[in-house]
């Protein structure tokens, strides 16, 4: 998707060789229209797959997720991090290990709001160890559900998610893909040649 | 705004006098075309104050936020309730309690995002005792900004969030107003009586 990699392009800082920061315009603060793009183009990889729900994680996969699921007509359903107050009863839960933040998050949704008839689209904002897209997984087989198909907005290639992802048997569509990080500077992966 | 309402009266969920439950819509599934209405509505409503920026809460402001971004044509910015390991240098804070949680969150926003030529219409899903709409106020001074007005998709009238963020002086403008939730039913506020 060339609108967001002339944004990682621009924008995107190589904090090392493994972190990039997009706080500009995906992490932080958030440009709706290039959201609205991405959600497009979600909905055109994924629209014969007869996806009832999309599914994310607080809080970068919100904005990208809300316009997916906006585009695909269906509801957005957001995994919370840490148990909330009002959210007790039918809670399903998976543990995900963030490298980041270098801590262990407890996701959860509420079985209320995928169940065994929906097919679900996962939505995050990277795809880095792979992890956070695991979680969703466990999620929504605990519910009994269907996973559709994972989008992901910004996959780091040379990290080991996108193979540990892929293996489950699940499509993957990563709207940018990074190569390498190496040397300050963001290479994405090539496009396979045509024959 | 009776989308929202007739929203609340069929799947809002009156957990007690004070707690309305609106997970199916709004704080854990989300309805995109509500959501999009929603930032219509805000838009409608503030947009001849040369707003440039919108800022909420993550993560149950980030989606009517997004929406509200989206429809002024400005970016949003999303404040995070915890450090990020990414999020270091220029870190603006303001303390905010949370009577739902019951716990002390230090909210944050990055001084990049929001500077002192920005007019910022603040954005949350609930108005309630008006910490997190003081919180995000506080953030937004300290930036050296001004704030344009505040955008409240539900307010609970009941509560005193609503005399203490309007006692600052700002436009506060809720698209639901919610004047009891005793006997298990919601009551909204009655429209002033047009002379």
């Amino acid at each position: 998707m060339n609108l967001l990699k002339n944004k990682i392009e621009d924008e995107g800082v190589v904090l090392s060789d493994t972190v990039l920061k997009v706080d500009s315009f995906l992490n932080h603060q958030v440009d709706p229209e290039l959201m609205m793009e991405i959600g497009k183009e979600f909905a055109r990889r994924f629209k014969d797959l007869g996806i009832t729900k999309v599914l994310t994680i607080e809080s970068s996969g919100i904005a990208p997720g809300v316009m997916a699921a906006l585009q695909l007509n269906v509801p957005l359903v957001f995994a919370r991090k840490r148990k909330s107050l009002t959210l007790s009863e039918g809670v399903l839960t998976s543990k995900v290990y963030s490298f980041t933040k270098q801590e262990e998050n407890t996701i959860s949704i509420s079985s209320k709001y995928i169940g065994e008839n929906d097919r679900v689209l996962l939505v995050d904002d990277f795809l880095a160890n792979g992890q956070a897209a695991l979680g969703l997984i466990d999620l929504v087989k605990q519910a009994g559900a269907n996973v559709a198909g994972i989008g992901i907005v910004i996959e780091k290639s040379f990290q080991d998610g996108g193979k540990l992802v892929r293996e489950t048997g699940y499509r993957v569509e990563s709207l940018a893909e990074i190569q390498s990080l190496e040397n300050g500077k963001v290479t994405f992966k090539q496009e396979e040649a045509r024959v």
